[in-house]
């Protein structure tokens, strides 16, 4: 298996939201999970690339299995629907690539910690 | 100065994603930033308590200072705008409250540890 991050935000108007997302991937090349070497990223709407073409950019890339991670604290209706709906077409057109959607960030203590930070500066 | 903390988010058709805000003010509270005791939620749209419910809410219990905290990791221009224009309602209709909308998340180093975190569980 060489696995992929592909990383997914909704896409903004505002250019630096997206930019965010950019500069998270290389501060997660920085320090990878072990054994990952591939981080891709990807929007819903509204900023390039969508998340098809990160996906095609990680299979470019020699991913054999490419874990969706997304990257807001809570998942939404509308994206559980449709990140589910692109796994589903991904294992179609690609079936050698195993794909699975991580879980957002989530209520994590380092969550808590980070909002105490920006409370306080 | 009596500091209060509201927590914002979008606000989801989906009740766990709206019971996540609730779950961590609880969270926050656990461990609040010093000399802050009261940490309310409020939503922009879908979910109940609204953003000016939840200041009120935060007056109620006698703050005097309203620190805005966005729940989420980049600030898009929709949120960005409405959360400048309740700035401005609130420090009109409650002049005697300092009110400030604090940096959402961001790409802070713990961000990293939780993605990192999400990929291999």
């Amino acid at each position: 298996m060489t696995p992929a991050i592909l990383l997914i935000a909704h896409g903004s108007r505002r250019k630096q939201a997206n930019d965010d997302l950019h500069r998270l991937r290389d501060l997660v090349l920085e320090r990878p999970p072990e054994g990952v070497e591939i981080v891709e990223v990807g929007f819903l709407e509204l900023a390039e690339p969508s998340i098809p073409d990160g996906f095609r950019a990680c299979v470019a890339r020699g991913a054999t299995e490419v874990r969706i991670v997304p990257f807001f604290l809570s998942m939404g209706v509308h994206m559980a629907e449709d990140l589910e709906e692109f796994r589903g077409q991904f294992a179609e057109s690609h079936p050698q690539v195993a794909v699975n959607v991580r879980p957002p960030l989530g209520l994590h203590e380092k969550i808590v910690d980070v909002i105490r930070e920006r409370c306080v500066e």
